[in-house]
């Protein structure tokens, strides 16, 4: 039915109505007073989301260049670095890296599975010499709903002392709990249209004190990427260039509301979604792609076996214009991906279990009573 | 009054109401069949405002961006490079080029004069050995209100043979006349915040045939910014990385209304809405600050003498909403800006000559008789 849709996917997410009216009002000037109050508003309640006193910075632009920028502006050509790749953001960052020079140590994991702290641990103990300059790695692998171990990772860079941790959590901040500080992540890299609840278009990129200490070093080309100039005015509650102001508008709203819910009602709601989800998914005989406990809070992963994938978001897609993501590169047609991040509520995750159930009994691949899957997922609801 | 700002800056500039109402409707998915249709047309639409067949890729990011992306995809370190530079923005290309190790020779012409072209052909016809790679300046220089001329330079750069032209028509691109592929231009930058009629977050680079063979050779690092990508999904109507969906949304709507306007007729709207504003100052007794056959249709810089223009602006914004800019650098205070660049009716070039009278009159600065300014103004109106 015409724009009756509901994004289940993992990014753009669900907007709630008063961010989209805040976000249609006409464009003020962005070197007016007026906007360099919601700079100043939204840099403090961007500091409370990533739960620090570091900088956060806000670029116009997508979560790649918010991590790219994580990157280029921490390291020089030639600098050691080690990559955790258990998915396609993972072999994005290995990529970026890539692209400027820096020596690279990918860690692997396979698609599905999480990175293992301790290879992290072991290549950082050998490195008596401290030639590694950075840890980069995805904390919610959205190719796979895989959550990767950021705090013990993190601690691993920590006991080096040296090295810093630039961290992707684009589908996870917000959805889970990153106290920034207190775990001793260095960059965190994140956008808008994942928990933040607001159409693509802005990234974010914190920068702890040991990321600016690392910055005086860096030599990397840049420019419109470059962040000191964006410190420099958000500092005065400005940018350096023209930003979505727009989205800025959204942007004020959705923390708002955020601030509202509390961070750990947030983060609550998130686990309780992600259960549901994942029991209603089990309970009607469908296959989790990634094992429970490695799960993220924002992305199931569903691996139907001997259906096509692609076949069941089809069907979900026309009979209750519900969109889900699908597998990407060799996942495709083998896994779908249901988001369950952001502006999500019970009757997101109750719709979209009935809907597959619906969608496996018509195509004659439910093998089990109907109703089975939406018991589950309603008893965990009542229960959590 | 709340609410009832009239932004009569360079950007951003006032949006229409159908434009604001299609961008706040839900995001869709980035990667869905109703996206491609939105990216597919809106690719076609926007080589016909280029008029041109090259590509036109669109970024999420700001204008800076896009004349970056120009820049370091089709330049390598070293390479020598001639920058225009007679205002803010001709300093910012020549920053861009420098933090990316290029060899600049600048062009200088002081603000509020245009970059004359013998300079360049002069430089050009010296370079026998073709070691210059490019030539890149800005058309319409926004802090200043003057127009480069754009045809007579690219002109010189064909006849050197080797060079491409890159050219800032961020402000100029949807304001005036600039056919890409008849005048040979070879890299052409904007930003959705201007002639676009949009709110600011998306930019645009077209690329000539040229400036792909010059990519070839480019080695500058980069990702966000790599161009390739974004010919690559574009040609599958997608994108590389999640775009700003929402602002799609505007820019079709947008550009929708600036077909049916026809570019002709745009041309001839800011042309009419230039020369009105021009004389309209005049004959209330202000001095232009830039000679007016060098005025940019986009916008015209004014420098009251004897009178703080800061304070000129001040009182627009109080007693009639209407937001000016001011002088930028050491032009603080000694300009102001009026923007009439996109979406600008008849009634907004009537409200801001009578609102500067009524200004300089309550200042006591108004040394012609009340109505002057706008008697002017209005009979330009009616004759052209």
């Amino acid at each position: 039915m015409q724009d009756k849709l509901n994004l289940m996917i993992p990014g753009p997410t669900p907007v709630p109505e008063n961010v989209l009216s805040c976000m249609s009002k006409h464009p003020i000037g962005h070197r007016s007073e007026d906007f360099q109050k919601i700079v100043q508003k939204t840099t403090e309640q961007l500091k409370w989301l990533h739960q620090t006193t570091a900088d956060v910075l806000t670029i116009t632009g997508s979560g790649t260049a918010a991590m790219e920028a994580g990157i280029i502006n921490t390291l020089s050509k030639g600098d050691r670095v080690i990559c955790g790749d258990n998915g396609k953001f993972g072999e994005r960052w290995v990529k970026v890296a890539k692209a400027y020079g820096l020596d690279v140590t990918v860690v692997k994991a396979d698609w599905g599975k999480p990175l293992d702290p301790n290879q992290f641990k072991r290549i950082l103990e050998e490195d008596t010499n401290k030639k590694i300059n950075a840890v980069i790695l995805t904390h919610s692998e959205t190719s796979t709903g895989v959550i990767n171990d950021l705090k013990a990772i993190t601690n691993e860079v920590k006991n080096h002392g040296k090295a810093i941790t630039i961290a992707d959590c684009v589908t996870s901040l917000g959805a889970c709990n990153i106290p920034m500080d207190q775990w001793g992540i260095d960059v965190i890299a994140s956008g808008s249209q994942k928990g933040y609840m607001i159409p693509p278009g802005l990234s974010f990129v914190a920068m702890g004190k040991r990321a600016w200490e690392a910055n005086n070093q860096s030599n990397l080309p840049k420019f419109y990427l470059d962040l000191k100039p964006y410190l420099k005015t958000v500092n005065k509650n400005s940018n350096p260039f023209t930003p979505a102001i727009n989205l800025y508008f959204a942007l004020e709203a959705s923390l708002t509301m955020m601030e509202k819910e509390g961070l750990n009602n947030i983060f609550k709601r998130h686990a309780r979604h992600q259960k549901a989800t994942q029991e209603g998914i089990k309970a009607m005989g469908l296959k989790l792609f990634t094992e429970e406990k490695y799960g993220s809070p924002a992305i199931t992963a569903v691996e139907p076996e001997n259906i096509d994938a692609e076949q069941i978001r089809k069907v979900l897609k026309t009979d209750f214009d519900i969109l889900l993501a699908g597998g990407q590169d060799h996942l495709k047609g083998k896994i779908f991906r249901i988001g369950h991040l952001g502006f999500v509520n019970d009757r997101d995750i109750i719709s979209v279990i009935s809907a597959l159930e619906s969608t496996l009994y018509k195509m004659g691949k439910l093998n089990v009573p109907i109703g089975q899957g939406i018991a589950k997922t309603i008893s965990i609801l009542n229960k959590e």
